[in-house]
């Protein structure tokens, strides 16, 4: 963004950008009786010439946000979806194209996942699987960001809400006490956490084969969750670095990620004063306050790209 | 500053509880390696004798809140929990019998599901599946509130946030028109909601032979799942009393159910304006205001006793 | 609600309802460059002779949710918005006069308060207020309930999500304990809640004269207010108590009020691991669990009719 | 299972940091009768020499952040709480200075405002308002964040949840029209949004006098509320620009101001079809989609450093 250099102005403008967030897009594809559904949140950020809307007020390099809406609805129709990032890819390749004020086009977007309802005989969706009736999967939310200035691709995927659990296999102890320290040491303990992760691709050149995106995606967080599980935890940061080395070792379009893990505290719960022993099956699970872990892991020699914020509080 | 003197009864006291709401638990079950889980929030809520709590501020006849909570803990050790119906049984009898003041106890649980992660080789929790490391399942909230008075029983569970949809097999016409109705008719269209329901099973006394809480469960999910797949709507009304119907036609522990339906709309995007056609298949998912039907369907003869709100504004 | 009668049926159907919730309609009205403003989220729901669209799904008595939505934003001009109360009683009349399968409507409110933003000079909103430019209040959500049969009126109005505190003059001892009680007793503690109130008018028949709604909340919020401020507590249910009695004492119109009150807990901070005396300055704002107290508080020889729920789980 | 041995470096560590989130402190400060309340949710987040505890588990270099909990609460007892920012400063040094492994501390503070419950004759908080009575004042939550890495301070205020709106004196025309483009051109709209607002001081050095923190907010919050008053808008930019610039230009203690608006539509009702005209009265007040316009605006020669996301999707 180039900062505006007007000599006069004790004030100036920086970064900025505008768009419609949160259209709420779902795209059904009927082969026969049996349907699919894509389920996108998709927000629109455009990013470019836009000083004169700010300093005076004119719009006239300004297009609409209703009409990005109007772009995302008419691409599921004339792009389809064939996965959320290249959904993406259409739009922000669209509007840094077609409008020349607009130098940068950011499209986030949310993914819903579905499955179909087991219903007997009801046939061609598979074996017990309606065809066009359907329950939302819940658990994590899909996500991808695509970045565009017109020459450099940028596609940052992840997830978040994708809440996970260690009934042992985690301790926490040898920390720095100071005189504010009252925590014993814990030598089997629950570790829960829910996962908010974001992978930044090597992809980034319109002239290099894409990803597949889906099947990325899948085993990304296949990956993610089996070094959860088999990881035995001295701490949680331990945890966070082999869930990210592990896709950086397997996924060899994935550069970069970053995590933010909280550590959702499940305390022992002392029932001694009831004359019962908690043989570690007790817990309370506690809201607030929470551990929040933190941390990037890159493959080596590869720049680091994911802001530190992936969530704020 | 003390205005506590008590009011010579032109006002007097009506139905009133109290107890702690919220009570996060975890329970594990170690099995050797293998580990199962039990993740609930408990709602503890007593009434009886306690007009002098609230005319004079005198405390004879409570029980701490916090003592509700401790017995919540204390509970999840000495009994276990096999099923949240069951561990509300344990805990509302306690309240009763043990504390002369408590006439009724009702302890309302949200349950958590949760499914073992996919590990090459874990092992014991099965081929493919980790002994101790989970994933929240998402999904429905499973309900159960358990109402006792020393006497009977009446216990209604249920769930909540379950999201469904069907994609085709739903149509809207033929419907009042007045000067306020521009609504076209629909004769295609897809049909969503997000199910929060109740049912109310015949058990009430203790020596009737309890349900299998967890079976019932299972089943009464299955058919309503599949009444919402199988129902060729005219309506959402129609389609909520065929899922009604069908639990009471097969779970014969069940005498009553209530269900609270908004009508999450998902309208067909008019791409017209950019010379596309619409074969259904574009739709924008709206948030509000949206059509809430709610009903109860009940076995023949039978008494209503769900209230009308499941759910508030 | 009559509860359908066919002989053959083994299942029936009982209470329901349906409409169009959550239509969020703001009303605007110039007196010159000075505006005002009311902020409505209406919910309506129908019930009456609707049999046949749960049994067969035909539409035939059934006025479309959409044109309920309709009707809100059509009476929003023809009638404007005096009052919250007085715009659901048109809306509730409307639907049952003019329908005849409608034999009840209930119009659910809430209202959102909004305040002048103080502006130098600006003028015609009064003295440094501004004419047209708005920050919205915050604090409680007003709400109100109608409902409506063609005959009687119920008028329940009330407010939720109102936090207040007491930083002392609240005490709990003498309560009873039993082996689960660990609680120590307090002498003087923090006493805080978030407020949800409803209460009921004795207003039911169009030949009555109707209250002044507006002067009704704004009296009603403010004795409700002082009574929580001027009890010396020694139970959150004495406080609860007091703040109905308040209001039963001071507004005729009213005849009963119903109160559900989280015990927000303040848990004093135990320093003295770091050689520091808390002086009951220093305190831990908790989440979850809470306590719950909830009541009603009735005029005497006045029936209760508030249901039990104010608040789901 | 255990699959911690330390990769041979294909993947590295980047960024990191840790602490304890949230933690809810009310600090209450008494001066005879008369209370006063400082209600903040305080997180805590360090960096230093991390690198072992990622790779191997070792905790030698970590701080619990059940430590870091125990210091904000010991923290209120021995400085109090002057201000949010004053006691987020108190803390990022403690952190840094105390423990040689961290070397920058990063203090995330939201702010809850209260005011005085109005109780007649209750006194000495002043006329007609209690001592030690309060109510939430609802409204924006106060922000802060304070950054120190041993050397230089950061500290960037703001705020968020302050819902604004002008009913007039907002219009939008004048804008690019593509293929995609339906929207007709506003000459008088309402214009309201959501202010998330944060704003950088240039106060960077210990021996640098600090700014007032408590007099800036005011100020701040009062110019930034006035800019959005006065401003005759063509389009929000225009809008938050002056919001910026206000800022700026009266307070000399800010070089940085970085808004993100959403522009919470509200729509004119079409009443056309119930032979109704609506001459601006009746608006729906939408949800989703919304535009959302995100801008710094910073003193001229000054740095940007404030990030571009305040709110995630």
């Amino acid at each position: 963004m180039a900062v505006n250099s007007r000599p006069a102005h004790p004030v100036i403008l920086g970064q900025n950008q505008y768009g419609k967030a949160e259209n709420r897009v779902v795209r059904i594809t009927r082969d026969g009786a049996t349907h699919h559904i894509k389920d996108l949140n998709v927000s629109v950020a455009l990013s470019g010439d836009m000083d004169e809307v700010h300093y005076s007020g004119s719009n006239a390099n300004v297009l609409p946000t209703d009409t990005t809406k109007n772009t995302v609805y008419a691409f599921a129709k004339e792009h389809g979806i064939e996965s959320a990032e290249q959904f993406g890819i259409h739009l922000a390749r669209h509007f840094v194209t077609s409008q020349q004020p607009i130098q940068r086009a950011r499209i986030r977007i949310e993914e819903y996942a579905w499955e179909r309802i087991e219903a007997a005989g009801s046939g061609s969706g598979g074996a017990n699987e309606a065809a066009h009736s359907f329950v939302r999967k819940g658990q994590e939310t899909r996500l991808t960001q695509i970045t565009y200035d017109g020459g450099t691709w940028e596609v940052v995927s992840g997830l978040k809400d994708l809440v996970v659990m260690n009934s042992t296999d985690s301790e926490f102890w040898g920390y720095v006490k100071d005189k504010y320290t009252t925590l014993p040491e814990a030598h089997d303990r629950i570790l829960a956490t829910e996962v908010s992760g974001r992978w930044r691709f090597n992809w980034t050149d319109d002239e290099q084969r894409m990803p597949d995106w889906e099947e990325s995606y899948e085993q990304t967080r296949k990956h993610m969750l089996r070094a959860f599980a088999e990881t035995y935890s001295l701490s949680l940061q331990q945890t966070l670095y082999q869930m990210g080395a592990r896709i950086i070792g397997h996924r060899g379009e994935i550069d970069e990620v970053r995590f933010s893990l909280p550590n959702k505290h499940h305390f022992l719960v002392d029932l001694e004063p009831f004359g019962l022993k908690n043989d570690n099956e007790v817990y309370f699970a506690a809201d607030r306050p929470y551990g929040l872990i933190e941390a990037t892991v890159l493959r080596n020699g590869c720049e680091a790209r994911i802001p530190e914020d992936l969530t704020n509080l």
